[in-house]
């Protein structure tokens, strides 16, 4: 475990101007090598009311932070993520984690855990921390029943191997669960080269485009008689996630049991 | 009163295919031969669950629709719209009110009335009725916590007197509503082209476009590091405004009390 | 024959403000009572330097224009429309053709006829008179050979019944024209849901959106290493093709030959 | 000097696999330990038809590269620039220079060197690399001409000084220029915020947005009755000059005198 000292922390949150009366914020990072890992050390770091207090990578000892880290960020594989958040409720360390890989049944391992620890203790697991990205998404499924067509187009860097992407299908899902019952989209297409009018994803037409220079890009297209709604989200590089991930670190804390989506952590709606 | 019988209306609905076991909403139009009152006729007679059951202009007499007319909508002018929602609530008629030039005091009176009446009627007063519109200045108002920039750029024809429209100076207001506390925009701007920054409404640039062929059109953009959101309304004709007048004359009868702007319809949030 | 007196006319263009000695130009529209026809009259009319000297439909006698008409604009029927054009010539009358349904023998009889007159006449037939639509083509395949990646995606009205639309087609063809002997453009995909990565047209990717509330819009899209060029197209109503028609109209007669597509009569490039 | 051996570059190029027949293009940097000369390098090195001969910077002898490189690319800095250009001449080498800060004297000074020179030697100095900037201006003067209205917006990171940007008062001048003549766009804007309606640049409205995650965009706007074209152009990153500088070293060699601007050596137009 690369620790840093208690004392080190404390040097640099004096410097940090934190909000009078509040002791900073106090977040391992696990997977701390990593690219993920490294530029959330570097934005927490730079944040005036938490510091880095430990960077943890594969084979430091996760129970060495109990007492000494009050989140601790997980950014690094799937085969490891699950029994890493298993050993933070247990060092009672609140879990932020950006790995992919859960399924239902390890969800729900957590919520039992979590329950069965009894001291209150908050989780978030989210596939996206790009605030504009979960923004969009749930816009999208907010605005999906108040049109008569809904189209998504989505564009990213011609490396990508999968077409639509992940987050275009869980869009595209989204929408769907919110149309339920409402008549399908009007369309008189009749003759159609392959492939022109999209991928279907239950129902919804989703068109993926690669284009060199691009990053990861999405437009949710709605239509009604006259009128048209388009949200539109640009990731343009991987600092586009550290504002969720501040704000997840922030707010787990006080939301005890788990949350699935940083979506949980917004306050939207009226 | 143009009023059209009763009869006349069973036998339109029994065409229209009302969803089964409902009765169809009968819906009066005031100021039903100005040029939104006669969309809005047209409108709710291609609608299949509700029909026009009178056409009142100048001189017709409200206190007739008493017993006759479910809904009444009301595209009049600021002078008459007041006298015609009391008139409308004194007739047990739930107003649905687009009609411009309401204050406060004048909004309180309507809900005096409402209450004092005691048979639970509801009224919604609102200024726009175009969904997208509506559910942009929603979702501009959720999003503008979570991001460091914002700023409006409204596009609209060149016959346009007022720059920026009314639709955007909402908008603004809404998002510096939202963002009270936060801090400001990032803007390292020294050497200025007057107005090429926009104009201020509370503290949001606002850009005004007058561009020959469009019609009236919003963008709101957000930004964080590496990341944008934009949501961006499109009004093509006067149309778009209708799907929102039908969903208001289905509503406004489950929902006792005044009613203000057409989001407070909408099922947003979670 | 519908044609208007010599007398109405002068009497019309001197209302409408000739520019200093030049008489305005003498239009006649075939096809006068169709939708296309009937909107190029009122756009004619309400040009300040010419005027509708006849009108005709079905039966009217072309060579009736000889001497009376500068320049003939016909939206008529395919099966119609070679016959009318080389009446025109043999009139001496100038044709602007929007009318489609011409193949390349059509063409050719048409450019013999021009020769063999020897008057000098001009002749323009186009498939497409809206100037956004014509220089977005343009542009595009201009750009074409500088950008590593390109894609086009077409936006509709839901009761279109082809997909991609005809225009999409063009550019894609041009656009595969310019790129002739490059690279294909980078595309790692190796996982795709059926026609997420759109349609191929000579191996550009063209993705068609279907939308309530749409006209007709195109968006070409170039992407090299950091940068994109964005080019798009919206038509809103059939008149963003008079533009494009007067223009035609006022330069058919100083370009003798004929000239197929309206960008023969644009002043591009340098 | 910073040389590299002959020996060096032909190992490179054989295995960069040069078109058949070819001997690699032999390029020096000026200015190469400069963030925009360090990406030159690294850019020339991974072209398979060029190779870098020469690193130089400030003390370095230009004259040392006369018979050792074809072309030099000079990003240095305003006061070295223009001796530079010289040296280079007088060296028998081709300049393609992206340095900023010349003005019409300086420039005159070059086109006479080399006609003095008489060797045939081309030059270009140019402002921007950016293929979709460069193109983007150009499209917009050749389609200004053809529309009432046009308007453009810029936008930008928020640490921006100057607004609006250099590029969209290019652009704006370019506009204006090619409008000479034509009326002015229809505004009827009586009551306005200060600011709204944006700055005017030779008369045509320039609005600069400054947002947090932007890096630099430009849309130009024009608008006819019914029909809008939009030129879109975004540079994400510093890489997005390569291509640029790339074309123009391919090309300075084929083209004698001196070319001011990229667009000189693209092939638009018909």
């Amino acid at each position: 475990m690369t620790g840093e000292s208690r004392q080190d922390t404390r040097a640099e949150s004096a410097r940090d101007a934190v909000p009078a009366g509040g002791s900073p914020l106090r977040v391992a990072v696990l997977g701390a090598a990593g690219r993920m890992g490294s530029t959330v050390c570097e934005a927490v770091e730079s944040a005036p009311d938490m510091s880095v207090i430990a960077r943890l990578d594969v084979g430091d000892d996760i129970a060495a932070l109990a007492g000494v880290a009050d989140v601790a960020v997980d950014f690094t594989v799937p085969s490891a993520t699950e029994a890493n958040v298993h050993a933070l409720i247990d060092a009672g360390v609140h879990p932020v984690v950006g790995t992919t890989g859960w399924d239902e049944p390890a969800l729900d391992r957590v919520r039992e855990h979590l329950e069965r620890d009894g001291r209150g203790l908050g989780a978030l697991i989210a596939p996206n921390f790009a605030l504009s990205a979960v923004l969009a998404m749930q816009f999208a499924a907010q605005a999906a029943r108040y049109f008569e067509s809904v189209e998504i187009i989505e564009l990213h860097h011609p490396n990508k191997v999968d077409a639509p992407s992940g987050t275009a299908v869980h869009t595209a899902q989204a929408v769907a669960r919110a149309r339920e019952g409402m008549p399908v989209a009007p369309d008189a297409t009749q003759t159609c080269l392959d492939g022109a009018r999209g991928a279907r994803v239950q129902g919804i037409p989703v068109h993926a485009v690669r284009l060199q220079g691009l990053v990861a890009h999405e437009e949710i297209l709605f239509g009604n008689p006259g009128e048209q709604l388009t949200i539109r989200t640009d990731s343009f590089e991987r600092s586009s996630f550290m504002p969720g991930v501040l704000l997840a670190a922030r707010t787990v804390g006080s939301r005890p049991g788990l949350a699935v989506g940083l979506d949980a952590y917004l306050e939207l709606g009226r």
